[in-house]
Order: structure tokens, then C-alpha cells, then sequence
């Protein structure tokens, strides 16, 4: 049980957004004292501050009223729910999706990446994995006994595109890579692929027969009126194609757990195989609510895009405002990874000590790839002043520990 | 991707239960008419015919009403909710579980088995799978990798022991086997597990260093006063053990999809991390629901057992006024076993042809060992008189094809 043991120390969620309740304190040299303030938890979104789609818990209601029908349904989700589903995805995405056959209702979109993963790559496979990039991604890829082959995301470096090494994954597709995994918008810096970036991803993956998984969690809440672009939209696409999405972050559907993938057949089929034995199916019940996904109160998606907006505005001022800290603007979605100036202070204990002395919880950069040793990512999916005065807090906090 | 693909190829879900919309029928050799009446689907429980536990949506919503807390929980689950259900546990099992480092909430007791495989084996790992047992075992052990080595219950051969062929399992144990995975009470048959051969694996298990996984998932529904002997509540225990229960059978909380792990605190930390890439948690309202479990109203578990005991004799005296149909009454649970004589025709087509003439949906018995070739499960967790008419029509539909 060696191998498995180093495997699982592999696996780490101490660090993982929600785990934070675990943490020991006790050995941190403190300086000053602690910042008075309301506890904000930037490691996810605050359901309380931004609520469910209206009507929810009523479609949830009906579902169980229906009885058995929704609580045992098809291992890939009951099928009207995947027909109403597909018509609606099919209209976001400009695409033709089978509810038949190219997709599955999944409990989460974690289920989803899950299953895709565990349907595409087998021991020894390599992965291409964008750093930084969504945490269980290599965790994943960690578990499946696969290889991750990683390439950079320059987001710094302009503004126009999302800075993904192109050269970089060509030479990765070149060496052998069987899966590409990557979220858009990105997690955790919250930048947009460019249209040129997606088409040229399209076209590496068809050419060198790599099979492409997309996280398209956050595409929903796209700021200032920037352009998305959907890889399944493509003319010119790869042989095996899985997309993602969601109602739990943007509609803030997390506690009931469900997701969608949709995309070639042959994987969506591995994929309900495997959700057989993994978790049988989405909660049945929760299927149901997949009824208010796109189908919000008229205006709900707005407001909610241009109060998250307002929020990312003004904590973006407030780290510009302080020397040494690196952070592009938000593009989409509720994430802003924050490049902060060198500590006197590891990582670890930064996080540590700014949860115990200011209640304020981010998640280490660390997470999204080992090089982001002076980065921390938040989720302001928050009460809006919470989040702003938590960020001052914050600032105080690096300011006392910085070299 | 070939020996992917090979390994998908044997995880099959066509003939797994609630898939059944999908079968062709056109070849069929049919004989005679079609038998009139209502349509009853013994691949799973009716949870129309038998509801959840009275106040479990109340509970639900009392979650959502929770907010932020009860949505985005730890990943094995909300502390008050893993402390109140490992007390119950406690209680039920007669031993002391802590609900900080030995129990993990998962999404129902297919995400425990999941979990609890991955977390125990990989690549080449010996497993010993009961033959008959629950079908997802053995799939399971095939995605992971592992190799199965089947131990034989010979459940008809005597009324006073489930009949585990304990000289087989101690040749298994001593040819390597890492793990040993079982239900109790017995999925397909409803037998029990005598103390004499609970405490024998359990002896077996500690002396070779093998890990045990016990699917007690309907330990609760225990027919005519018998005895039911707990694993873990043993003196001599194996170091890695890990419990699986849940709501999902005699409660009817399937829809919900919330199972229970506890054990090993090694096992159940690995549990942990792998359930942080799988599905992140059991979906956070759906927690809520484990408030009503071990807490129904008083009387209502006899009647439910009571209820399901009638039903067994009903049809265990059907079966067994046909001559050459083997049966062994069922212990516990809601599963009868079926053994029919020769047939015309296949089982894969005995199956479709029954759905088709007689509206009666049952699992071919291949589902829970290659050998079982003239067998069929039931759930007879049904309408009381629809499934006594439903089988007196599968009887006529074996009459009119056997050899």
C-alpha cells in the first residue's frame, strides 16, 4: 500500500477553499494585533450574500412531489430534464447537443471533471494542465496515475488574450499529451480566452488528436461586455470534446450539487458507465432544479453580472493601490489572483495568520500550480462592503509582513 | 486509448437497473399475448409504494434555509451533521465512532463503496468479491485496476449461515489479497452473515493484513426477530475497516443520495481527499435529510419492516408452488433471489420478453457474478398487490418459455 500511500500525500485538501476549520496555530510568530472586522471567507462564494435563482427550492419541491420518477432516474439524469437542459445549453453554446447522447447530468460540475478525466486517461498518460489553473485539476491527474505536462498561462502579460503559451502546448501536443484540461474563464485569474487563442487550441487538439476538456463553469458572468468564445463552436474541432458547466457559482446552485457535461458521444457514454459505480447518479430531487437555470427572472443575470462587477472594481483599487502587488482585472467570472510583495513569512503562515488576525480567508496560490509561492486567490461572491473592508484588512496584514 | 476503452466496454450499465428504457426488442421470439396489467420495475424500490421518512423534505428545507453553512460544508460532510449521525451510528452499532477522524458523509453508499475502493486499491491489487454480490463491486474493482478474486456464497445450501465459503476466502487472503468487499445483509439474496462467519472474517482478515469493506446498507430492515452481527463492533478487527450505511433502501431516501463511511481513520482521511475530487461533498442540503434518520416516528421502521415481510411471504409462496424455482427466503432487506428452471431462450431476452409481455421490469442475475445464468433479482419494495399480480405474470412468462 506504499505507492497508494504516496499517492493520497499527494492529495492534499488541508489547503483546499472550505477545509480552513482544520488548521493549526499554534507555533506562528505574530506581529501586532488582531484587525477587528466581519469574518469574510474568500476561499468561495457567500450564498448569503448573493442567493439562489429565485424559485429554486419550489422546482426541488416538485421534484420530490413527483415521486419516484425523479428519485431514480437514469444514471445520465432523468430525460426530460436532459432534453429541457440540452435545448437550453444548445442555444447558450450556438451548438446542436443530443440529449440522448452527448450529454450527462452530473452531480457537480467536480462530478463532471471527474468523470471526464477518468473516462480519457488511464496510468501513464500525460495531461496538459494550464498553470495556474483550477486546483483539482492535477489532483485528478494525481489520482488516475496520469502525467501532467504543464504550460504556462502568461496572464500579465496583455490584456487582449489570456496569455496561454501557444509554442508551449504545441510542444506538449508534440510529446504525446492525450488530454487537454483547462477552465475559460480561468480559475483562478479570471481572464477570457481569446478567440484566436480558442480557435488555435481547436485546431492543435484536432491536428495531433488530442481529446480537450473545457471547464466552462464561470461563462455566464462575463464582464464589461467582453466576448466568449465557445471551443465546441468551433468549425474545426477535435475528435473528443468535453464541455462543462453549471448553476453553482454564478446562480449559487452549489448546495444541491449538479452539473452538466456535454460534448462526443463515445466519452459522454464512458462517462455514464462510470457514473454507475461512482455516485449512481445526481441527486434525483436535484435534477429538478435544473428547471430555473436559464430561465432566471428577467434582469436577475444582469444585476447579479453588474454587482459582481462593482465589487471587482472596487477591490481592484484597492490592491493597485499598494506597491508590489500584481493583479489583472477580472474578465469574468468571481476570482481575482493576487500577486503579493515578498513576506518576511512562508505562504502557509501568511494564510494562517490573516485568518486569525484579520478573519479574513483566501485560498494559497500554491494550489493553482507550485510556482505561485507569493499568490493568493479570493472569490468575491461576497457582501459587498464585507469584502472590501476584509481586502483593507487584508492590505494591513501584508503590509506588517512584508520584507 | 484501447485498453481504455476495453475497460469500458466491460463496465456495462445496459442491464443495470433503471436502464432498462434503453433495450431493443426487435428480434424477439415472442409467444403468445401480451399479459395485461400494472407495470411494476423490481430493479429498485417504489418509493411511491413506500415514502421517505415523514418530515425528511422539512428537513431539506430547513437546510436551504441554513444558508451558506449548510451549502458549502467540508467535504466529509457538516460537523453537527457528521457528530449527530455518528452518535446515532454508535448507538446502532454498539461501538464508539468519532465523528472528527472516522466518518465522511457521501453522496449515497455508491459514493462510500467508490471511495472506499479507491482509497484501498490500484493497479494489480487483489480483491475478493463475493459471488453472489452487489454488481457495482466488481465494476468498481475493474475501473480501479484491480483483480477480482471471486469467494463463493453458497446461500442455498443452508438456513442458519449465509453460507460464505470461509476455506476459499482463507486460500484468497493467503494468495495476497489486499481487500476483502461484501454486502451484509447479502445483495442479490437477503441473507445474513452469521456471528460464527462475521467473526471468522473478521479473524481471517486481522491474520493475513487484509482490508475490509462491509456494505451494511440494509442492516436496518432484519426479518422475522433474527439476529444481525456488526462487523466492527468485533473484538478482533482488521486495521483497515470501513462501514458503509445509509438512508437510501428502508428509509427511502434514495433521491437525496446521502450514504455514511466510517472507520479506519487512515481510510476515511484518503476518503476525504478522493471525495475532494470526485464530487467535492454529498450535496450540502441533502445533509440536512440525516436529521430525520434513526429518528422516524415512533413504530414507523416495525410497520416498515412488517409491511416488507408480508410482502417476501406472498412471494416466496408464489415462486416456490413452481417446480423448479430456487429461492431462499430473504433475512433481511428487500431483495429476493431468484433461480428459474431451463429456459428457450437467454436471459438477456428472458428479461427483455418479460418487460415487454408482462410489464414486469427484474435484474438478470449475471449482474451479480458471470455464473448466475438462470437468475434474476427482485426489490419488492413495491405496491403490495401489484407485485403479487406482476409475479404471478412472470410465472407465466418462465411457464411459456421454459424447455
Amino acid at each position: 500500500m506504499d505507492l497508494l500511500n504516496e499517492k493520497f500525500l499527494r492529495l492534499g485538501v488541508d489547503h483546499a477553499p472550505g477545509q480552513q476549520t482544520l488548521h493549526e496555530t499554534e507555533e506562528l510568530q505574530l506581529i501586532g494585533e488582531c484587525l477587528p472586522g466581519k469574518s469574510v471567507d474568500f476561499s468561495h462564494g457567500d450564498v448569503n450574500a448573493f442567493e439562489p435563482i429565485p424559485g429554486t427550492l419550489d422546482e426541488f419541491i416538485k421534484g420530490v412531489h413527483c415521486g419516484g420518477e425523479q428519485a431514480y432516474t437514469e444514471y445520465k439524469g432523468r430525460g426530460i430534464v436532459r432534453k429541457s437542459v440540452s435545448e437550453k445549453l444548445s442555444a447558450f453554446t450556438n451548438t446542436s447537443i443530443s440529449a440522448d447522447t452527448q450529454l450527462i447530468i452530473t452531480p457537480g460540475t467536480q462530478g463532471a471533471l471527474f468523470l471526464a478525466m477518468g473516462s480519457l486517461i488511464d496510468r501513464g498518460d500525460k495531461v496538459a494542465i494550464v498553470e495556474p489553473d483550477y486546483f483539482a485539476n492535477r489532483k485528478i491527474v494525481h489520482f488516475l496515475n496520469g502525467e501532467i505536462i504543464p504550460v504556462a498561462l502568461n496572464y500579465l502579460e496583455s490584456d487582449k488574450r489570456a496569455g496561454l503559451d501557444l509554442t508551449q502546448l504545441e510542444e506538449a501536443f508534440k510529446d504525446g499529451v492525450k488530454v487537454f484540461l483547462f477552465s475559460n474563464p480561468n480559475n483562478p485569474t479570471g481572464v477570457i480566452y481569446s478567440p484566436d487563442e480558442i480557435r488555435t487550441i481547436a485546431q492543435l487538439a484536432k491536428k495531433y488528436d488530442v481529446a480537450v476538456v473545457v471547464d466552462q463553469l464561470y461563462a455566464r458572468q462575463i464582464f464589461d461586455g467582453r466576448m466568449y468564445t465557445h471551443l465546441c463552436a468551433q468549425d474545426h474541432l477535435p475528435d473528443n470534446l468535453i464541455t462543462i458547466i453549471g448553476p453553482s457559482k454564478t446562480e449559487s446552485l452549489s448546495g444541491y450539487r449538479v452539473g452538466v457535461a456535454f460534448g462526443s458521444q463515445t466519452i459522454i457514454s464512458r462517462m455514464e458507465k462510470l457514473q454507475a459505480i461512482v455516485s449512481l447518479r445526481a441527486g434525483g430531487y436535484s435534477q429538478a432544479v435544473l428547471a430555473s437555470w436559464f430561465r432566471e427572472p428577467q434582469g436577475w443575470l444582469k444585476d447579479r453580472v453588474e454587482s459582481h462587477q462593482s465589487i471587482r472594481d472596487d477591490l481592484v483599487a484597492l490592491f493597485r493601490n499598494m506597491e508590489g502587488v500584481k493583479v489583472r482585472k477580472t474578465e469574468a467570472g468571481s476570482y481575482l489572483f493576487v500577486g503579493i510583495p515578498e513576506l518576511t513569512i512562508s505562504l502557509g503562515d501568511f494564510v494562517k495568520i490573516l485568518r486569525l488576525q484579520a478573519n479574513v480567508t483566501v485560498t494559497p496560490g500554491t494550489e493553482f500550480g507550485p510556482q505561485f509561492t507569493k499568490h493568493f486567490r479570493i472569490n468575491f461572491s461576497q457582501d459587498h462592503h464585507a469584502a472590501v473592508e476584509a481586502i483593507k484588512r487584508t492590505i494591513q496584514i501584508i503590509e506588517r509582513y512584508r520584507k
